[in-house]
């Protein structure tokens, strides 16, 4: 880039830098960070992950102190030093307490060490020196406190990509997929490595690179060697390469005769795919694998089952120390086997329980449908003490308007972390169900918003989610509120003000998008195939379950599915107290009451209003709350350089008529139904029903 | 941005600024220039197109002298003066000789005004000040004379994006469609201004956002509106947004229940819709048309013919002062109408000649069969005076190696431009056919090799096809060498050596991929569906024209199509003073000897050797120039930014991976079928047949 244009580019920022940015600090900040790196000194030895930390200081120093320190192995005076345990005197390990840093973990401490005044990232290991960087570098950047200390509390902390081998991407919509398979091996795009910087800032040490819905073509040697060269870019920053598979890849490749868990062929089989991946990629991950769901094949093709399936993978793959991810996320081809398709994982899962192979972890979404704007947790938490369940969050907001429309997950992914399962005594979080699984893996994944758009996610916001995905798979204890504004301060300022006022709009915007979209509740009323914009009405496709009107049951008595005793007895998946309060609507959260209850229209809510007052107020305050985040933003325009404001306002000012196109579409469709009349005040739907179901949106992006 | 990653990318380049980097110029170079620029002055009245000029005089002239002049409108000594006719003192007017530079073009001069010694950017529209600010920028950067007056030799100068509206990109090997149509209208990337100077600075002046292969639906009020907003930042530029139409679009979007073209209400509906257009976009350039080819619909399945089709468009248009380019590209469904595919557009156009509406422009390949490695200049070049022909060059590599192998097109482009078609007196080169159309328009078509990679055009090398087609288009008499010079000046070093090795390398780079895959006017022999890889064997494909062996018809006693009268008698489209040479082989040019004639294997050649030698020879020759392409491009080592050193090295290394992998299979399958021995000193291919046979290319990108 010429210097003309990296000056205009300093200016209007084009996102691609994320929340590693290392902007310039303020003067007085700046002095006092440059006290605590007056030199970068090693003493952990040279290895390609201990490069790494020392690029990375050098170059968030370089960007926040205006130059980069002198780096060295001579420890001085207001020297920072990257030392692992077995570099240090006893005297100064002893005082650090890294035995509660793991294998991954890190301690910040200012120390004496050779006599002079130092600040030390300590760890055990290379990987824990350089998340030690990380976090000293986004303390730095964000005002926080320099000195910590820190371990995960999840083993595997996992991107899922549903990248396809032609570069789509199912529920994409940030471009192209990054990985240019194409190209690779030969040739391997210089934005492989950011990809790996960003997610070693945050701790993520996994990726599966392909599509859950696998093509057979991704084990061939080919293909092999192409994740072989991503895993090359990824292991200094200690990412492991992971890849979704076709469980009938063998017999689509015409290498067996069957797909069957049981045949020796197969089993053969499998095992030498392992071994041949592992002697192109030695710490390869694992198998990510969804079977017999959505028209994938499994091991039912063969009447096994999903301990068959599993743990014919996890064999082969025990001998080199690789872990099978196996979905829960069944959803049964040509007609439900259960009046309710939210209660099919759990009968399929249950009586599984202790069943699969040790390193076989049970990959469950965060609620029983598919990721809509607001689910109950998943009644498999919690359900299956037996089996390490990990966690599956939708980073990419297929649900919850793409990429143009802001919501910030945090607090979604935080409600369902945070969740009593009632299991246990005393009783389970969901994030503690998810860190005392039995055996040694526990994990969370999350399904990435990352494509090849300049910004990465499409937004300029949906890094956010990115970002809180990863620190909350760090630790899922961690709060939605500070994590954004922890990223507000790296992404556009650590001015108190503008930090204050972006954290205010990302914590409202995702209720706004549930109270646009779906409140009280409601879920699945998108349209069919894309997923954008309201289809409440939509009746007629083959499976039942495939239509909106299943889900809410919209009719002139009332709305709501009938989740207790009297209805599909969904409830009695969740431990008996939990059931218990889901059985009566007055000791259902408000929130979650119509995915629990057929209530009729005139049912009285907390407020005193009726349900069909509330209903219709929820839709309001969505089109106020996308409006009000219109209103913020402009209001940011001095403090955010130009590019950043213009491309973020374009998009809230396309939420704001998406907000009012829910709005307007569900009211029409309900009052279709219900023939109530619109409560006084309110505004009617600007068109009648028939406009809003003659909509059509050819060419939506994610189809995949 | 933040200031470290600026630095490092300032080193580190990754193509996004194509030529247009402006890179800080040398000592001396810089005050000479600095002496031309005190000031940057507009006497011509401000406009979004004066704007345009003086914001890119100012982004250049800071990026080459370190800092931008001030600007203002006081004439002093040394300033940079743009004007129109119009703002300028007789006196100085008519020393200019303006009236030369038509309504595009430019003079740009050293003179006095208002006493003062000025360099004056003149032109009779803002356009040609424009034009005439990126001509003086070029100049400066690659260290030409920068006094010089230019104006553009034909009308339309447009690409054509062969993007569809889900982003995939039919032939693209460059990413995703930059357009971001789900996003438009309302979200406008930052991208599509830098896209707009680009062609701007090459005076590509139109460009056709979709695919050929076009949908009903991009004459949806939805898509006319997100083509306007294209079209509104693109307008400063002088750039016109056109639309691929597909024929039948009334039909399918059930508005009509025809498309004969000679239907009343179809006629209507087509009015109809340009009216709507143009009051979106008031400037819209036209449709381009594939109609009746490759499954396309078209008049003919109305029993209309060609002229009925592009006339009724064109009627619709033609009150707006919009044009038809009406492709000459057909290639019936089910089966060949004639004995030879090359055949069939001169078949069916030139009975049409001088039937077709003013507004029609007849858009015609370089060649007779696809946008082959090379191919002899269309037959219908010359052959249809009464009728305008547009040229359609592919920029994009679909047949030369995708964006993986190197082959700069100049030379390609070239040798088609400046073949001489005998027809005429004096003969009118295929340029002079161009440029002397009759009525008011004349053409050049370019297929985009645009995409959403960083780079645009997925390699660095491949932006330079880009850049030779604007040029060329601006005048086809232009030399691919010292395009490519200026090219290489701007994009990598005005070192009077580096330029010169890049050139070099241009320069062999596609006669290197003839070599390798289709040498001595061998054609079509590649992959089937994605076109990639060597597959002459391929014979079982349904229609004849779709296999390598109709093209090569290689036999036990010999290889070629025979062309002459003794088979298709192709030739005989062609003038008869260039039919003669070419009915004999020993006076065809032996660069497309076997594209014009069946020869037997011990055929003479020029050079003493058997064609059978000198066939091996040319597959030996492409493999040692690809590998010296290697050799060059790594000594330019200390010359080139890392970043593009490295990622055009390993483009270069798979090259000449390619280009063995051609001339091993070729030869093996000659071999198979001539049963001839290999010459003495000639390795053998690798592996036997069968393995060339057997490979398989999943997930080659571009099949659109």
């Amino acid at each position: 880039m010429a210097p003309a244009q990296a000056a205009a580019q300093a200016a209007d920022e084009d996102g691609y830098a994320l929340w590693l940015r290392y902007a310039p600090l303020p003067g007085a900040a700046r002095a006092q960070l440059q006290a605590q790196a007056r030199t970068v000194v090693r003493l952990a030895p040279a290895s390609p992950t201990t490069d790494a930390a020392m690029a990375e200081l050098q170059r968030g120093l370089a960007g926040m102190l205006g130059k980069a320190p002198a780096t060295g192995n001579t420890v001085a005076d207001g020297a920072l030093v990257l030392a692992r345990a077995a570099d240090l005197p006893d005297t100064v390990r002893s005082s650090l307490a890294l035995a509660d840093a793991g294998t991954e973990g890190y301690v910040l401490r200012r120390t004496r060490l050779q006599g002079k005044n130092v600040f030390l990232i300590a760890a055990n290991s290379d990987i824990g020196l350089l998340y030690g960087s990380f976090a000293w570098l986004r303390a730095a950047a964000s005002g926080a406190p320099l000195e910590s200390a820190s371990a995960p509390a999840l083993k595997l902390r996992v991107l899922n990509h549903w990248d396809n081998p032609d570069r789509t991407v199912e529920r994409g919509y940030a471009g192209q997929s990054i990985w240019d398979w194409w190209a690779l091996p030969d040739i391997v795009d210089a934005r492989y490595l950011d990809y790996a910087r960003a997610n070693a800032s945050l701790g993520i040490n996994g990726t599966v690179l392909n599509n859950v819905n696998a093509k057979a073509e991704m084990l061939s040697p080919a293909f092999i060697a192409k994740a072989a060269a991503l895993a090359g870019v990824f292991r200094p920053y200690g990412i492991r390469v992971y890849l979704s598979v076709r469980f009938s890849t063998p017999l689509e490749l015409k290498e067996t005769a069957t797909a069957d868990p049981l045949d020796p062929q197969v089993r053969a089989w499998w095992q030498r795919e392992a071994d041949e991946i592992y002697r192109a990629i030695p710490d390869f991950g694992g198998f990510l694998v969804k079977a017999n769901s959505e028209g994938q094949p499994g091991p039912q093709d063969y009447h096994r089952t999903h301990v068959d399936g599993a743990n014919m993978l996890a064999a082969a793959l025990a001998p080199h120390n690789g872990a099978v991810m196996w979905r829960a996320f069944v959803y049964a081809p040509g007609g439900t086997k259960t009046d309710d398709r939210a209660k099919q994982a759990y009968d399929e899962f249950k009586p599984f329980d202790g069943r699969f192979a040790p390193n076989v972890l049970v990959q469950v979404k965060n609620g029983a449908i598919d990721f809509q704007p607001r689910e109950p947790f998943h009644p498999l938490f919690g359900a299956m003490p037996r089996t390490p369940l990990m966690m599956e969050f939708q980073i990419t907001k297929e649900y919850l308007g793409f990429s143009t429309d802001m919501a910030y997950l945090g607090p979604l992914f935080q409600e369902t972390l945070a969740a009593n399962t009632h299991h246990g005594s005393p009783p389970l979080s969901v994030a503690d169900v998810l860190q005392q699984a039995p055996g040694k893996l526990t994990g969370m994944a999350g399904v990435a918003n990352i494509g090849s758009d300049r910004n990465w996610s499409g937004s300029h916001f949906d890094q956010a989610n990115w970002y809180a995905f990863g620190r909350l798979a760090w630790n899922p204890r961690g709060d939605a509120r500070a994590i954004a504004d922890e990223w507000a301060a790296q992404t556009f300022s650590r001015d108190t003000a503008v930090r204050g006022a972006v954290t205010g709009m990302m914590m409202v915007s995702r209720e706004a998008v549930v109270n646009y979209m779906t409140p009280l509740g409601l879920h699945h009323m998108m349209g069919t195939g894309h997923h954008h914009g309201p289809a409440p009405w939509v009746d007629n496709l083959e499976r039942p379950d495939w239509n909106p009107v299943y889900y809410h049951r919209t009719a002139r008595d009332g709305i709501g599915f009938d989740r207790t005793a009297t209805g599909s007895n969904a409830i009695a998946q969740y431990a008996p107290a939990l059931a218990a309060q889901l059985a009566d609507p007055r000791t259902t959260p408000e929130q979650v009451l119509l995915w629990f209850h057929h209530l009729p229209w005139d049912y009285r809510m907390a407020s005193g209003r009726t349900l069909w007052q509330e209903l219709i107020s929820h839709y309001d305050r969505g089109v106020r709350q996308a409006r009000d985040m219109q209103a913020q933003w402009a209001a940011l325009a001095p403090a955010i350089d130009a590019r950043r404001h213009a491309e973020t306002a374009a998009r809230l000012q396309r939420q704001a008529a998406n907000a009012q196109l829910w709005r307007d579409a569900c009211i029409a469709y309900f009052q279709s139904v219900s023939g109530l009349p619109l409560p006084a005040g309110v505004a009617p739907p600007a068109h009648d029903l028939d406009h809003y179901r003659k909509l059509r949106f050819p060419y939506a992006p994610g189809n995949g």
